[in-house]
């Protein structure tokens, strides 16, 4: 019997249990690796991965420490009593070696290995080796199992709404925060739109992140509901949501080892978009020489594998194959976006032409999903619905129901513009390049932070003409930014 | 500017660092998954892994924790200043993408892949990537690449030394503690042998912890040297000697996974035995259905492959194929399978008869290396060295020099036999059950407890003769082990 203690370290999705190496229970001298352990004691068991301490002002002897993730799931007070247990790996791993070895899984196989990675009892390489495992290769029938068993069995019940839409962006296109637009379009027509976006991973502002310059985007699944069955739209973060519990363990491993797939990120976004209770789903794949989707090849074997996952789990899936090879907006960077997400809901003047133009194309996409609209007519009416200041209205309420930010986020202090070294026009804008700046400015990590363009391809542009600012919040991030802009490359391309 | 503090926990083989929420220098809200960070100050820059604490009685806002691992790697003084900035994945995590992928990797991609292991810049999920990427397929000379990578720069110098032999068992045989004899007999006839062992990894005894319960065998590659000069002989464990760096890391990630694969066993331990500094190897490739090489087919491919490594590296190799389909010895077990090397050294009357015979027939191999011997003498030589008690005195001068254990390790308390049911003969042993329950039993965690056999494949038994009996050192283990046993299995297939 170990006592029970909390160490407040989070260690982002794994379990850790530390003991004393004088455990009067358990003789350290013979564990040379990582040994997982189940610990007794809470409800069901809780699995952990063990650390050695050799600190009593750390733990003592006779206790076991748990760090956050655990201790939050064993769900006991300090000071409880618990047991310890030595546990082999998952059996599920069997299919995994199995998947190595180049076999095809089953569906049971795939929820095995689910409901695994949701007990926590895959440590986060062993999460890696199933993902690289199917990185190479998987079956449509085989991500339709993986989808199956990451929407999990909780789904957002819409009661007796028919029709539940969303719209998924299979990204890497800076700015392109289409997302908060036409969720208020959509919204104001009368369908219900509960956006669930993403936090930044890559480094660059998440959909999520640009909404929380706006408003509040955490919330449960429960105060989404209402949200929505009373403003027709919500545009709120995923983590906090009670659903897809196996995705967002899958994705921090992702995020970490920069291994997604296409195919992955397929069964991802379905998963989550179903357990949302999605019922009608627009999906945006962007290709561009800089883009996740680099042919339109590429892109049409995607759109068929969308269609054929979300057909088979009987979502309606709509798949457009979008141009991916320029920025979109003006802004790359938290409240740049949400700048440019204002300007076009306002109709201001210098709103970004392309932004605008592309979220009234989806939103009118997802407005067709009503059977009720006369086929062709969705971009008419998201356009009217734009111009007339109500999709303003419509957002204006959802940031309400949210939570505006009292604060609004400041533009970083410090700056820097990038200017035309000769005449001519801008021929390419390399995504890539304008990505990397964001991050390195501090984009995804301060809302303030970001490159704002102030010319786009087909521009005319005269020698000492601004090309760009960007914006950084601190000396570092502003100095790293510095440092690639002086090796010479500025990432736009000026010919005649 | 944070300040350094040792925060003395181990987490086997991965360097974390520890910053509280309130940092002044690092905005937490901000970090959402598992982040790398660079830590300036040491020497050179150490890569950690951040992981956020909430209580000041752990961390201080102001301090930088360091697990034991990265404290050791950092070699400043706790106090000490440091500075820390976020870090990209490792460069080379590009060519294990291009793996993934199903590309063939480059000499120099597998350097820079084993550089950046070494350097702690993989962590153990990214590790795992790797070896699940080069786990579905690698060509002959992508094993050359990794196996001369993983060798590393460091090499033991034997000085004049012609002949500096070894010998290595591609596993999962329970019992088969040849290690130990032939040493003996190799010391013996004056060939020097540094035998390498492991510790177990796959809960039996590996051959470090079979010796282990006669002699220290925790050393380093000076004391190692001198032994074998003099001596002639040694068996220590791998983990002291400062050789093969990575090699030890991703062993690591495989035992905690169990993804380890033949090909990447094969590079494994060419490159720890040519990291010794070994000149001649003996292979042992046992083949049987519940053994690691399951067919000669299987086995032939390994002995090619094994050749192709080895004599491009210019090292000689002897493969040679052996029977795996049963235990080899009695006991299994580290303090039972010392018993047994024992009665074999010591000419015993009840020593068992295959340990000897395959150990002699193995020596016999390893003396062969020797040009001064008449082809086919190697086995007579080796007997005679055996029943001479030479071997013993080899034997018992290596003990000596290691530092002989002084309290003999006592068999674990509680036993319990297995009887035969019915009359007739053993037909067979299931490999995989006897290692299971010994696993039960506790063994490769004490090295009293194991499985001892007292009846072997064709002998004849009569209905209550006990087929073994086990000992475990705690209840714990014990109940275990005897829940498996009330199943109605016991691993011996009894028939007419």
């Amino acid at each position: 019997m170990l006592e029970l203690k909390h160490l407040p370290i989070s260690s982002f999705n794994e379990n850790i249990a530390y003991i004393h190496r004088d455990c009067p229970v358990y003789k350290i001298d013979n564990i040379k690796t990582m040994t997982r352990i189940e610990i007794h004691g809470g409800e069901s068991p809780v699995y952990a991965f063990l650390q050695i301490v050799d600190s009593g002002k750390i733990i003592r002897p006779g206790e076991l420490g748990l760090n956050t993730e655990a201790f939050r799931q064993i769900g006991l007070p300090e000071g409880s009593k618990v047991t310890l247990t030595l546990t082999p790996p998952a059996q599920s791993m069997v299919s995994v070696r199995r998947k190595i070895a180049g076999n095809i899984l089953s569906d049971e196989e795939y929820a095995d290995i689910v409901a695994d990675i949701v007990a926590r009892r895959y440590s986060n390489m062993d999460i890696a080796s199933f993902l690289v495992a199917t990185g190479s290769f998987v079956t449509p029938g085989e991500l339709l199992s993986l989808t199956e068993a990451l929407r999990g069995d909780r789904v957002v019940d819409w009661g007796s709404e028919e029709i539940v839409a969303d719209h998924y962006c299979l990204g890497d296109v800076p700015g392109n925060k289409t997302d908060l637009i036409l969720t208020a379009i959509v919204a104001a027509y009368g369908l219900p739109i509960p956006k669930t976006a993403a936090h930044s991973l890559s480094g660059v502002s998440g959909a999520a992140d640009t909404m929380a310059v706006l408003a509040n985007v955490e919330t449960d699944v429960r105060s989404l509901k209402k949200q929505v069955l009373e403003k027709r739209g919500a545009i709120v973060a995923l983590d906090g949501l009670e659903i897809a519990a196996a995705d967002k363990i899958i994705s921090a491993v992702e995020q970490q080892n920069g291994l997604a797939t296409l195919e992955r990120s397929v069964s991802s976004f379905l998963a989550v978009k179903m357990a949302a209770g999605i019922t009608h789903l627009l999906v945006d794949i962007p290709v561009g020489p800089r883009a996740r989707v680099r042919s339109t090849q590429e892109a049409m074997r995607l759109r068929k594998l969308i269609e054929y996952v979300g057909d088979m789990m009987e979502i309606s899936v709509d798949v457009v194959i979008t141009d991916g090879s320029e920025p979109i907006g003006s802004g790359i960077g938290a409240a740049l976006e949400a700048r440019d997400v204002m300007k076009v809901l306002k109709n201001k003047e210098d709103a970004p032409e392309d932004l605008k133009e592309k979220s009234l194309f989806l939103a009118g996409r997802i407005l067709e999903f009503d059977p009720k609209l006369r086929g062709g007519q969705g971009y008419v009416v998201a356009r009217e619905l734009l111009k007339s200041g109500k999709a303003l209205d419509a957002m204006e309420q959802i940031i309400k129901a949210q939570g505006k930010v009292k604060d609004p986020v400041q533009l970083g202090h410090l700056t820097r513009d990038v200017v035309a070294e000769t005449d001519g026009t801008v021929k390419r804008i390399d995504n890539g390049f304008i990505t990397r700046l964001t991050v390195l400015c501090g984009g995804g990590q301060y809302p303030g932070a970001g490159v704002d363009l102030f010319r786009k391809t087909g521009d005319k542009v005269t020698a000492g003409d601004i090309l760009y600012r960007i914006y950084s919040c601190n000396e570092n991030d502003f100095a790293f930014a510095g440092t690639v802009l002086e090796s010479g490359k500025n990432g736009f391309e000026i010919g005649r």
